[in-house]
């Protein structure tokens, strides 16, 4: 991520997909919109007919620091003229509707964008007021729909929670699938060898306090307890914290013999 | 999707993962809270020493139509007790933290919930104060740790937009989940009570015998030491081998002393 831009509201390349919000009735849903565009590193918001007065304080505080997409929010009269320069439109909705309409999962719709953006073709996501979403000429506007698979019975979104899901997904189709971290702090992972040696000591304590003293259970519980302190992908500096641990526990008992 | 309970409030099968917050510090934000989780069809919520009086007419109001997970939420007087009863539980973090801990993204840690929630594992998620995040004391309590991959410019979410991402997660992750294969032999996964209960004893032990004299670096000990043994994945067997390990290194020496 070393690579991104430095400035918080610069647009990634390649160019995120515009957010288009259809006649928003709340102003603070506005600004949690914007905030929710810049976590995904989306910048460029459209507001067509919103209610709210424009600009807006409101908006700017629920923004909670991303003002910069409202101050480079553009404003329209119509969804026709807030597309225009746009190739390629996909409708949110989270009703059905009788309309033959292609329908996308926010992760296939990403997918699309992505592949698409690449290929130099602008987009943009139509998003509806709060209540009632878009209209069906609205709909009608749109190449696709995407629709976000969620309980069937509870299934209304937070305008901003919608441009969220979506951004997200657009943000995680530009990253390479990575695999597991573990963060190490500042200790590398131990080896093997360090491994071996530190079962070598517990062992030799173990044998030395009793607890291994059945000869038939001591194989199974000595492989048990490799097994435990094995699966824990210990670090170099953990590994000599055990050998500190069994050490100062058996310490005192050894000045006393 | 058909075939899903017709209460909104019932969890889907297999169970989902708890919501755990650690001392929410608005009414508000355990309303939306709410509103996310049933979206995604979690409904286990449990409240860690909530700053607002609870029960609360202004999370209610906020939940947008998701009582039922408000009215069933369970109230804790520490992260531990709201664990005790989970077998796996992921902390979520905003910030990088010199911890040696395993990072998920959502994506990858809602594979692993769904896989062992097939196989009986019972999980929970840790949200932290909304301006604060996690402790690390909190962070310790947690197998893995979940980090959603986001505009590193400006990567803060609100706290229901974080426990959207994460259950939206959860919820793709059921379409075609795959249970894993977990070898426990013959010993279930410990729960959080046993774990805690092993490193009570771990502790009391190194105390005393002076491992963890210095009290500026005792937390950071303890933290680090706890880390190590939330990352093995014990069985209930494992925590009581340990527990015969730590006593008979020291038995001893008590019968010396």
């Amino acid at each position: 991520m070393a690579d991104r831009p430095p400035s918080p509201a610069a647009p990634p390349e390649p160019p995120a997909p515009a957010v288009i919000l259809i006649e928003p009735q709340l102003a603070m849903n506005i600004g949690t919109t914007a905030r929710a565009m810049l976590n995904c590193g989306l910048a460029d918001l459209r507001l067509v007919r919103p209610k709210p007065k424009w600009p807006n304080e409101m908006a700017k505080r629920a923004s909670s620091g991303a003002e910069a997409v409202l101050e480079a929010a553009s404003l329209f009269d119509s969804a026709e003229a807030a597309i225009a320069d746009l190739n390629r439109v996909f409708a949110t909705s989270g009703r059905h509707r009788k309309m033959v309409k292609r329908i996308f999962t926010p992760r296939e719709a990403a997918q699309t964008l992505r592949a698409e953006a690449a290929a130099g073709i602008r987009a943009g996501i139509l998003f509806g007021p709060e209540r009632t979403g878009l209209e069906n000429d609205e709909m009608a506007l749109a190449d696709a729909a995407i629709h976000v698979p969620l309980n069937p019975h509870f299934a209304s979104l937070n305008l901003a929670q919608a441009v969220l899901l979506i951004g997200y997904e657009w943000f995680q189709a530009g990253v390479d699938a990575k695999p597991l971290r573990l963060e190490h702090g500042d200790s590398p992972l131990a080896s093997k060898d360090d491994l071996v040696n530190f079962f070598t000591h517990l062992e030799r304590e173990l044998d030395e306090c009793g607890f291994l003293r059945l000869p038939d259970k001591r194989p199974g519980m000595v492989r048990n307890i490799r097994n435990i302190f094995q699966r824990a992908d210990l670090t170099r500096q953990e590994v000599r914290t055990l050998h500190g641990i069994v050490t100062e526990l058996v310490t005192k008992r050894k000045i006393r013999q």
